[in-house]
């Protein structure tokens, strides 16, 4: 996209569709980018299905991955500059005429940062309508389908079929390795941090896991990836949708 | 608390708890204080239950509310100062000696800036243990069998009903109207931010709500109040002390 | 107060009191709130003297105790942090109207901040006046009439008294011990940070203190707290009525 | 001073005197500076009595003069960023091995700020002592002696007096005109910012003089500012003795 | 590259490349992400040339470009938030165990961002070696020999010579125009601006051009892009050998 | 300069020079504030070259010198501190009138901090004309001619000869000795942060030379110096008549 087609797009295409990811441990089977890559395949379609009426901005291929510094290759930001980081974007885009802003995170570790930010917009600018949403989590029912392992999340059996689906040609097959997959493999702290629901309690990932992984990768495959996918794009568009028109 | 207690309690009490609320409107009936009112007692409670493992350190009482600035009186924090605030709380208890801090939040505005901040502590203080709960949800089994309003939420059946229960005295009865209870009273744009599940979109309340309420307190009852608030403290109380053993 | 009052008040009464306080060691026998207690027990009063021409907005339950942190259970804020609530809570008020803030400190530590706060709203918020206020100083002469020891100050006979008078079921009375009360029992430094007046050198209370108090509560009486209480709050209300007839 | 003297110092002179003034106007007849000048000079005089145990560091020449924008000339920094030039200062020299800092500020409205900056340290660097002092008011007793106006301050008796000492070359006798000099020459909200003592009002001095100045310049004279320099001089040394011996 | 290979990269490999470069117009012709293309595709380049030595850590995408928010889809980060964003890659990649980091930056209005972060490196993290490089700069002979205009630069010649060669699939070769290429087509303070060397004044680009284009790009070959980007590789390979042998 | 020149200038001299230096070593033989009083002896020059169109401001007596800080008396500010006393200086002035500023620092560590105070201001202030300039590179045609050693630079050559012009009552001669002179003398690391032009290694400077100088003083002459400063003189005039004028 040039400066020309972004010109044409502040008056065609009001929404702006900004991918977030991480730059962290994914195992030793997936890559480092695994949640930016697959933040901007959903919005890559997600776009498509809306057929002009959003544009895609830059992403944001580094996140809020603390709880994985204990990894190697890891790379985070404070909570504090990735809400300054979105916030910059989204200051910089109602410069050219932009009011409606979706950030698509594929890290879930984002979240919070992410409601931060739209709380502090609603006081600073309160033209600006900005929305979120995780991919995973928007699928669901396809998951619970898969049937996953007990313990399961991080780098698991989800996000691993959505890789093989997306990017295999950056899946490390050989190397997928199962991590913690039951609820008994943890230490007690863990399995309080893992109890479900709230209270919330945070552990770093080398507490949780010793490889870094929550679930089974090996049993992903490419067509789950693509249920996933598919139930992640149909959710955000139809909201999308929703929004643009109301 | 004097300081005597407070010397003794680093040794006896190794968990804070922090009761964090918020200053901002509750319909023509409740009071500006509601949520920090509720999240002292249930800390109250809940320390009680834990017999002398659990100190209750200062409350947080105003939080991020800047979705109800549209009502007089709701004063908000941002959301960089609410976290300053919550590290400044931590880190000073931290000097003391205590490592395990949870937060109950009687306001939902807050829950994002507590994550973030149990994020940054990760990396800058490996050795803290910071959780946060909400209050409502976790009893969210009572509320669905007091067959609350289709749209139900802020000042609604269950926090009436928990006010009815905690102090009645501050309710004015007499003044408790519905708000917005059908998705149908909704515009369009509110009908996408209460869709339910992600994406998210967050809206100022006066936009959701002519009087800022959303369901009808006049169907909130002392007992709902007793059962809801009965249900968050066994199940914060089962957290902590599955927390502490471990 | 709910916000219909809320909003009934930013016609009726235009200065909104904040009362601000500190959670900190105040000798073995108060509590760690005393001077939220006191501040918002002073603001009560003033409040009620000016028949409705003033509000009391939400407390500062936590100040700026660096000093008292030898001391276990205090909890302190940054100067930036107490800074930014205090212009949160400003800011969120001037939204609904209202443009004079007094904000009565029951803890000294906090008064430079609210001086910042002060100075940099005569730039950011030329419309608001804003004011602050300690307590016990507003009733030096009344002090002074009591008799106290050469070194008095933090807990000591005045605070004593007023606590006394305002709470006396959260003093422990049989605890109540001399702290420091002749200058002869400072140590060198402490001496010099202890001349009176200025130039002016902050030294941590462990060091001025081996129980953090100076001077004798044991001969504070409710009767004096009475006296210095009222005293605090004619002068205070009087400048309030100067100021609201201004 | 070169870094061969700075190096000698650390170990022959633990002191490090900081100046701090203001650029603001000082109404027609007094330079934009005035409180710098002072500032340094005292500085030098007090240094030459400790006899090479106090070393002066560099200059805060603008300070914090929000109340002085309505004139033309004065540079002000915000609270914030004098607190962090002032703990650059103090972090800068404590890695060269001081610990000991004294900050002479010529500007009242730098003391705020200053006392932030020594809370802070405390917790933060807890092996420094940080002291600092205004100038005029050291000296009290002299110009109570002088017959200043009711209404006296800024740019009035005492401090055109210094200047008269110090920097008469500076001082253009000619435009001295007298500002404010009589509590009835103030309209009803600056009567209440002046009343003395506490509750403390802050507003810009635009309001309180048209001239910017409190008080009647034209009776200064050189030998009152001698006086009042030597007796601000005599009491910051005898302090700084006295820490030092201590 | 997974966490695999993260680990065995933080022995074999000590040096991180981060890729830095702007989201930004560059006129009708290229895309908002040139600057972050060239940086990356010289990134990989340089990295082959070392052989192992070094590894590419994530980009920085978006980069310091308030000068081209006249221009549609310029999307920019202040100094300040591109700062914090740089040192929180540096201190995860740190914790890993990393020390020697070369910010390879494609956009020139990242340049003085970059060396404040060096600056304040040196002060908080001493066993960091940081460094960054610019991109075309480093072949200015190159580009002196291809013959551009006497205004040239942004968008210009040679850096349309660098996506013709390294993505021309994305440069709209119909849409090239040349933007101002000479000194009378400049208003007179654009001229001030663009006198070369010191004094600096920075002004926005839709004052210097009214496309955004400083030069003409339809002069630039694929060739010359070959010869720029070998000799900025070049070079930048020389001097990494040279300290990572050091 | 009183308040009454400076309301008069705002209007005659629409341009502000503010004089930026250090607080650094400078070896043996010069002061720590070399670089202020250089850079306040050319803005004096300049000004009077442009006979009344310009006023001279505060100025920044300490900068970003953490490169120094190996060498006792250096005293620096972060990046984030002179930013937001530059931004300061900028904001108080433009409240007055001003919009176009000139920053002449004697320092090139001020030199990043300076390019991105300018480029935040495009976004912040649009309305102002920010710009800044080193003093000893606008003369480098100079310093050629004087014959300098192969490694040159920091309190070397131009700068001692500069000093022996402008102050050389503040130059110890008898201490003037050589500091690093030529490449050879650097150890690896040193020689790839000296290579010149970029990449761009920041390196501390007691690494650099034992007595923190680059360069011979000893050669330096004082007529060498006013050719200096006589050529960065006439060039910063010649930039600012043109500014003025366009």
């Amino acid at each position: 996209m040039t400066t020309v087609e972004a010109a044409a797009a502040v008056a065609r295409s009001p929404l702006v569709i900004l991918p977030a990811g991480a730059y962290e441990q994914h195992g030793p089977g997936m890559p480092l980018a695994t949640d930016t890559l697959r933040a901007e395949a959903v919005a890559e379609r997600v776009a498509a299905e809306l057929g002009g009426r959003a544009v895609i901005g830059p992403s944001l291929p580094v996140g809020v991955s603390p709880h994985h510094l204990g990894f190697a290759g890891t790379v985070t930001l404070t909570t504090g500059t990735l809400a300054a980081v979105v916030r910059d974007y989204v200051g910089s885009l109602h410069r050219h005429g932009w009011r409606k802003f979706l950030v698509i995170t594929g890290h879930g570790g984002n979240n919070a940062t992410l409601t931060t930010v739209a709380q502090d917009l609603l006081a600073d600018r309160p033209d600006v309508e900005f929305a979120w949403t995780p991919v995973t989590v928007l699928a669901s029912e396809v998951v619970a389908e898969m049937g996953v392992s007990e313990v399961h999340g991080h780098s698991g059996e989800a996000e691993t079929a959505q890789m093989l689906h997306l990017a295999p040609q950056l899946v490390h097959r050989e190397r997928l390795v199962a991590g913690t997959t039951a609820h008994d493999q943890l230490d007690p702290l863990s399995k309080v941090a893992r109890r479900g629901g709230h209270p919330t309690l945070t552990l770093p990932y080398d507490r949780l896991s010793p490889n870094g992984v929550l679930g089974d990768p090996r049993t992903a495959t490419p067509e789950d990836g693509a249920a996933i996918v598919a139930a992640v794009v149909t959710r955000i568009t139809a909201f999308a949708k929703e929004w643009l028109d109301s």
